[in-house]
């Protein structure tokens, strides 16, 4: 007897399950995941649900995108509480594949993208986003999805994807889905887990700041430094430690000085020894591009 | 009326006219090049003729895979005959895109085999590993190939790509042909329409080295720096300028001590301003294996 979804290790298993699915005609949706699902993941697979004929979920704690002082070992990993999620809401297939077969001895190519790359979470995270655009282009490679879903949350890493799959001729359409929020603003991460009581509340300062920023600019205020000096004081009365509160470029995640268009809201910090990150993309109040 | 072959710039009808033909049963076979082909490349698309069903030409001199101080410009482009020789030969389609095509204003992803690349061509030609990786894992995605074609002449290349294809689980098959050469022994290559009478004579140093590298492992010499002082002695008294002339690894491109296997011979010389590569594959002779 065949259980769903069929819980696969290997490339090759990979590839004949989904080849005989498109075969029989069904599109491909992939989300990839380090597991721990959330209901974040959870409304990226259901828009997988509703717009392919068959859904691929990837388990895999990715060693190539943590840094040597990350939390690569105690990174959550719930494998049988994923999967009974994935059960529940209809995924095809999960790949759960050993470190082994993805980085086999001698693996030495990688991709990079160049500049997006380097800036904000590649401040802090070097060689994060070659080690998250490696693994995904190979879980392109051996899926072959017609559609990928991703997080707004992991705006950085959405936008490096884009940009690779955009630069090199890739033949999968990308689709950034909305982050998803506790009640009180949080947004869902797999590493929420790790926070106590207290860091939880502080933790809270992220989505705030955020929201200061969207305050300050429906009020009038076109100066980005001015706007990040009110995120600043939003984080830093906690308190967290800030690694970036800035406004940038959606596209391009440059920091920008005047704000005349939609920003990109971003923030990093640490709640003692938990980092996380937040995002939210803000539109100009109409009427007031025409007032500047 | 439809010519054949068929000339496309861009990717879109290169996808669509190699879907119709693998949506009507064909396999995909594809020769990347630079254009200016010679009898080496009319023997890669004989063999992708003899075993696909559809041919595949790319013509694209590659920018990123030229130094700044190399030959872009005045490379060979005899755009007119290739496609006569393409035409010939029984080439379904050739692909000539512009170079805006393959890199649009900010394309910013490149891919890169670390180790492998960095040694041998890697030292002298910096980047260029990384610029002819990306280009072909670009035409790779565009074209999506069964069977990709390519020389043992360009050995190291043929090994950077193998390596690419595994570590990045793409779904391609790399055939690497032997090098074809001209009755006195010189590899063919486009850069050879650069050389003058004298030159000409001069760069059959590079085959005569290999060679020499061949006749002294057969007769019994198991050093490697006695085998490549014997190979420098034939190319400085040519004279031609030395870049390397080393037996390698096969697999790894590493430089070998004692040769107890198959080695593989390689050679870079610049012949006044013409710089010219080779190789020689050299196997142990049967019995000396176990007299070592």
């Amino acid at each position: 007897m065949s259980t769903i979804p069929q819980i696969v290790r290997s490339v090759a298993e990979v590839r004949s399950t989904v080849g005989s699915a498109r075969a029989a005609g069904a599109t491909i949706g992939l989300v990839p995941t380090m597991g721990a699902l959330h209901e974040g993941h959870l409304s990226l697979i259901r828009r997988a649900r509703a717009e392919t004929g068959f859904v691929v979920v990837s388990i895999f704690v990715n060693p190539a995108q943590f840094g040597p002082y990350e939390d690569l070992s105690r990174y959550p990993r719930p494998f049988d509480d994923d999967v009974r999620q994935c059960r529940a809401s209809g995924v095809d297939l999960v790949f759960a594949p050993e470190p082994g077969t993805i980085y086999p001895p001698g693996f030495s190519s990688f991709v990079t993208v160049e500049g997006l790359s380097d800036r904000l979470e590649g401040v802090f995270r070097p060689g994060h986003f070659r080690g998250v655009a490696t693994v995904v282009l190979k879980l392109f490679n051996i899926v072959a999805p017609d559609i990928a879903y991703f997080g707004q949350k992991d705006a950085q890493q959405s936008r490096v994807i884009q940009r690779m799959v955009g630069d090199l001729d890739l033949p999968v359409t990308v689709r950034v889905c909305p982050t998803v929020r506790e009640p009180d603003g949080l947004a869902m991460s797999s590493r929420n887990v790790y926070l106590n009581p207290d860091e939880r509340k502080r933790a809270l300062s992220l989505s705030r700041s955020l929201r200061a920023a969207a305050d300050a600019i429906a009020a009038g205020d076109r100066d980005a430094n001015s706007v990040r000096q009110k995120m600043r004081a939003v984080l830093e009365s906690a308190p967290v430690v800030v690694d970036y509160a800035e406004l940038v470029d959606p596209a391009t995640f440059e920091p920008i000085t005047r704000i005349t268009g939609t920003v990109l809201s971003v923030v990093a910090a640490r709640v003692d020894a938990t980092r996380l990150i937040d995002n939210l993309p803000i539109e100009l109040p109409k009427g007031f591009v025409f007032s500047l």
